[in-house]
């Protein structure tokens, strides 16, 4: 299959593994931002002349409404996008242009470039996430008090609200914008100056060129500056930290769409069909969510292992830098839009939910809570007097403690005198649990406005 | 960036989150092929007409004619490479061609696709493998006595020959190819025929079937043959470990062609230059190498990761296996290919290799089995006198033990009776190493002739 | 925490992060073979004298009864497990001892060591999944008739026999022993001969020590022999799919076991309770072997990351290969014990599982083909017209095909004459599908008669 | 080999995979504290009694001490560190220790002390980070001038100084300590009091605990309480990309150090000898901090892994969090300690490196910016002209421009008139670039100042 590509000998073969351009091509507003700040800089300085600047300015001018209108061109000859904007550059702007790549090299330029790159991706994921967050809201509000089983180890343990649930899955997110909040702060040192590894001998001004393109500062340390990836790595961290938070929910999303669960049926938009099986609603997106997480992690592992053990200072190897980035970023943004409809559109079935929330006894917790409250037993012992009486509910057949009597809880309690039974509904036990951070619906809904505030300002 | 894309609403998303065919278009040969032995096999088993038979091989004909000609069509509306093949046929064919999917489903005839894909993929492998083996045959050949220092920790240690060294490599190769023909003896079993998920009610003979496609049998559990992907996790086993040991040549290679070793240079053909360091030869082809590699453990990872934890049968998180699967293979053959032309024109300098390999005392352990040969000690005194013996060289500022004498030797032995002195040179030295499989330029020279006979059956 | 340990200052850090005695204790049994072994072909050849021999063996046979009864002793200052054993057969044996290490190196014996672990290790891995097999078959048996739902994207597709799903592991299982006895057949080379690198100067028979061994032959390349991990990764990609595997069985156990499916209960010894719900069975032992699984992926990322461009021949950071290899063991171990315990006595109900495979017009498809054999209806067509048919059932209210008349699916298929109905059941459908590998009970039963000879065999 | 271990029955095996006391015993000062301020709030509250209170606080006394003196008990019957310290506690205590688990469960205790434990470890990997970097500062103080080969490619590409060199290592651990900071922060909120999954029913005073804890605030959302390990996901990202760092730094001690090179010599204390080559010096330690990177990566990978796709609340997947916790900061802490100890004892041959540095025209951009400077030539042409004087000098068979004269440079230039040479030496070349952040001395004395004063901040 490539042996047949590679018909034209060694050079093709070199040729195609060494050009950058197929992918690198993504980062030509970059590319063409980071010239215009070292142009004018350069200009600044006194190392250009003002002529040479304004013909440079505006032949990136021109080449960015050539690359709008008709893309790229991918010549492999000219590797990657920083040799594809200076070629046309001087072809339009002549020797000015050759006067550019005074006082840099690939290496700072390429590194400049990637992070200009991620800090924007970062800001296009914030917003995506932002989206879904507030999709999570809006569903969460409304089904503020609607009664779902809770589970562990995917079995039913106590009863909440599903606005408890999607609550949990906001606080995930929330923590994901941290992170990449914390990435893009961290990240955002110019490498421009830095030249080929060492610096240069130019009277250069990088606050200058920091500024221009906004940058916190110029990095340190000339040979870190082109050496460093750790900023794409770390991106990629977050991001697959994401992808594990979007893969948990479709997990749920696709248990909950299954028939004997039946919680959730997806909309006509989210899910696929069968022409034979018209109440089928297959899950797809959900599924490809925490397929995509998979992929995701695996750029993750591909960058890392790519960069242990590379020596100072750049070395080629890193050009595999972008390919995962890129692939990671275009998944996230998938799974965000996808995650987003699919959370807007559910239809939940709250008598269904209910009905396996009373199920399995899920309320027996509230009855040890309430002896070790009223009857002053010590939690251990409270437990196993709810055991037994479990146990005698059981027997009788039963499948939640409706039955339970006052005589019935006494005998299980050794003779303890109780008189009156506790609330144990489903509804007494999740408005009863209203300590901080508790499924109370009064809980949730101050956690929905407290949320709501938040991501508005 | 992705937020434009998406104007379209939900439904666009979910149209590019669930659509394969931009990757999975690659697999239209093996669906084509497919189609016809299912036709074929129809028709002979009289579940469809000889009429339609012929009409839907004409079709399929046309198409594969049209798609080499034209390229993929590529709407997303369509999905995968299944439904655009079978779109075009009814065209083409009509109520023929809306015969052909009777006892079979995309679930079955994917998997049989992505087999028959893989099956083709390893042999392409298999034979890029094979050149590289014949290059450093080649290469060996020449250099079957050229010294040079043999390392352990980067440290020298004792010397061999450079033909030992490449043919060490050619053993790491020949591993590989015999994992890749166990993963292609193991995975020639055929899913199709085993429809959704249960087999099909049709009386069809998959034995015909599997016989026109060169599978060994069917699949023996339907169920199993549309949930097992182990055959495209065995192949990135396999190619990731190809890929590991095609870094580690890489790796000696970029410290070989380092200034300090200078013990090869690189083609002009297979390094990349520098206008102002006219002798700087960039080892870019073999950085790419060692840095692909990290991408291929990445694509590994990926599809471990999305398989993880999946229930019976088919879930959509399975159409992840293409893309890791289409993306290793191109990055193996492009590292393939370019180390095979880096070996066949590394230009290597004996002198400089034998200069390092006499340095560091490197023929020390052959005085050591010289004294328990020669003098009877065990070995371990044998290893302490000749300590004895280097510090003394060294105390006189000497770096090899070109200047111990038998007198010096005896007083480092404690007075044993030594009157005269083993070959301490490095040529001495490998031509002593004649063990099975050791460096001796004779053992190399038969392991290269075992070794073209092999590469030759 | 660390920091305490290394109050002794550099030389104690280096001691601690260079010894692998704490782990690599494991190989003594190993160890002392491959000494065994080398001391009597030295003495063969004349390396050594019969009283050398007869005094080593004698020391090895004291040292192992010793290690057996009081372990082995862990001193960091030996180092590791091949230091451990020669001083203390130096204080048994003396002089005689101090001949044994002739002609070999810590390289080519810790190479040599770790191949015959892995070895063993395939072995018991390989009766421990047979074990499964043989718990799976005898399942099987019992349920062949049973009737559950068949599951795509875990919506209800299709009713299959639990029977055939049980099979469906079982073929999962039967591929990972094959990738197991691939993976020991390729192993089966001996290092020892290697020395540190190069071979020896010493006139050894390799075959004397590989035969004694059990190895198929001595190794081709010395380098090769020191350097190469291929066996270990191996092992480690096998262990990984098999983890993969029983980590989609339990993911299946947990699912099949939550409340709203209630397939199966586990019972009191693979399960959990707690003291307040009696009727809770946590299935902890299925979750923890999806749990083991992620981290045995993580084993073999942490032996290719570290084997990554390492150049030839031995390097330190090979040390690691140990620990990766023996955690992935230990936790297969584990999780091959406990699911063949779980398997064996899962308890099904399935009346349960009938009643869910009713559900959803599962036997749709079996109208559809019904549709083309005896109307002669295209396959897309005969799609179509049961597609109207199950719409109209479900605007009935009806949740399966039963309502369904030969009038309403003339009416559906516009007209066409249907004189009467096929039969729509579950167990008719399940008993249709009798294609080779189908899920038909006859079929099963001839798939498990099979199995079991294969296994016996 | 675990065959034996399993003798007695699938109750043994249970036993062995659930319990997890044999690794979380590590928590023991945790859950104590963890215990001590729920008493005190349940006090403090009026949920449990003074006396209660007091007898608890003394048990716990008591059994810190206990545990401080003979060890942590191991008994798998208890499952885990909280059931084998509250049993203990019952002992003592009597009827109040039955009351302590009041209003909190495993899910919620166990998320506490893990994070409480990372909280920990990140205060002692930062404060190892710092004295690496402050051995960093120490010898890039000494060698702030001393002359090196800057490599890009691992070719010769400029003279850098060494101390600018070990200052790339100090920035690279400054953004490390800066990510376990963000860590740190992220992850200070208190999971205790979200009960098993749902809050409690009782009156807590959630902030009372955080605040006895040292907790910024109580988490916000019970079910995500018990369900988030990001805290633990985060501290192996860090982990990871710091022994990334450190694998990088260990690289290049491997290569200074191999003969060929000659940079460098490992002091006894950090290497290993042999008793036959006495001047090898193994790097052993750098060779295993560079391994060491490849297990924490298979840590980071193995948790991934296992979270990907768990549904919420608790699953007993999650267990498995804490070996791959344990694990990455042993091995870092041992190569931290490790590299601390390399750095400081390191013997740089400033000859040798100096003599590298200026091999190889390192100084031909130094004249093509001088070109661009002093002659006004596009830096472009001036690249061009250099590289014409390069060759010049090769043909001559001279390896580096000290024999270049103006008329050499006129003639090259084509004609420009060119009256004088720049200076092109290495120290020439390096103290001129002395743009922000680069190699100069200069620039390299100020970046030490900066770090030292921040350091001690």
């Amino acid at each position: 299959m490539w042996g047949g590509r590679f018909d034209g000998g060694p050079a093709a073969v070199m040729q195609e593994i060494n050009a950058s351009i197929p992918f690198d091509k993504r980062l030509w507003r970059q590319d063409i931002a980071g010239s215009r700040a070292h142009a004018n800089m350069l200009a600044s300085c006194g190392i250009i002349s003002e002529e040479d600047k304004t013909a440079i300015q505006s032949g990136l001018d021109q080449i960015e409404s050539e690359f709008e209108k008709g893309g790229i061109p991918e010549d492999l000859a000219l590797e990657d996008i920083h040799m594809t904007v200076e070629k046309r550059l001087v072809e339009i702007a002549g020797e000015a242009a050759r006067r550019l790549h005074t006082a840099r090299s690939r290496n700072d330029q390429v590194a400049t470039d990637l992070r200009l790159w991620v800090r924007g991706a970062i800001a296009e994921i914030d917003a995506a996430i932002a989206d879904l967050q507030s999709a999570l809201l809006t569903r969460a509000e409304e089904h503020a008090d609607s009664i779902m089983p809770g589970f562990t180890h995917l079995q039913v343990a106590q009863p909440v609200t599903l606005g408890h649930h999607l609550m949990a899955w906001f606080e995930m997110l929330r923590r994901d914008r941290s992170r990449f909040s914390d990435c893009a702060a961290r990240l955002n040192e110019m490498p421009l100056g830095a030249a080929a590894l060492a610096g240069t001998g130019f009277a250069i001004d990088r606050n200058h060129t920091a500024h221009a393109l906004d940058f916190d500062r110029p990095m340190a340390n000339s040979l870190d500056a082109v050496s460093d990836r750790d900023f794409a790595i770390e991106f990629l961290s977050a991001t697959a930290q994401l992808a594990l938070h979007l893969s948990r929910m479709a997990e749920e999303i696709v248990i909950w769409a299954s028939q004997p669960y039946s919680f959730v049926s997806l909309s006509d938009e989210w899910s696929t069909g069968s022409s034979i099986m018209p109440q089928k609603r297959n899950p797809d997106a959900a599924e490809l969510v925490r397929g995509h997480s998979g992929r995701i992690l695996g750029c993750l592992q591909a960058l890392m292992t790519t960069m242990k053990g590379l020596p100072l200072a750049y070395s080629k190897d890193m050009q595999n830098d972008k390919p995962p980035v890129f692939e990671a970023f275009d998944l996230i943004g998938l799974c965000l839009a996808a995650m987003s409809g699919m959370v807007a559109s559910l239809s939940f079935d709250r008598a269904r939910m209910r009905e396996v929330a009373a199920d399995g006894f899920s309320t027996a917790t509230d009855l040890a809570d309430w002896l070790v409250r009223e009857h002053g037993l010590p939690f251990r012992d409270a437990h196993h007097v709810t055991g037994a009486a479990v146990k005698l509910c059981e027997e009788r057949g039963d499948r939640d403690l409706s039955g339970l009597t006052a005589e019935d809880l006494s005998s299980a309690a050794s003779g303890l005198a109780i008189a009156e039974m506790p609330d144990l509904s489903v509804e007494g036990s999740v408005n009863g649990r209203s300590s901080a951070g508790g499924t109370a619906p009064l809980r949730v809904k101050e956690a929905i406005a407290a949320a709501r505030k938040d991501l508005s300002s």
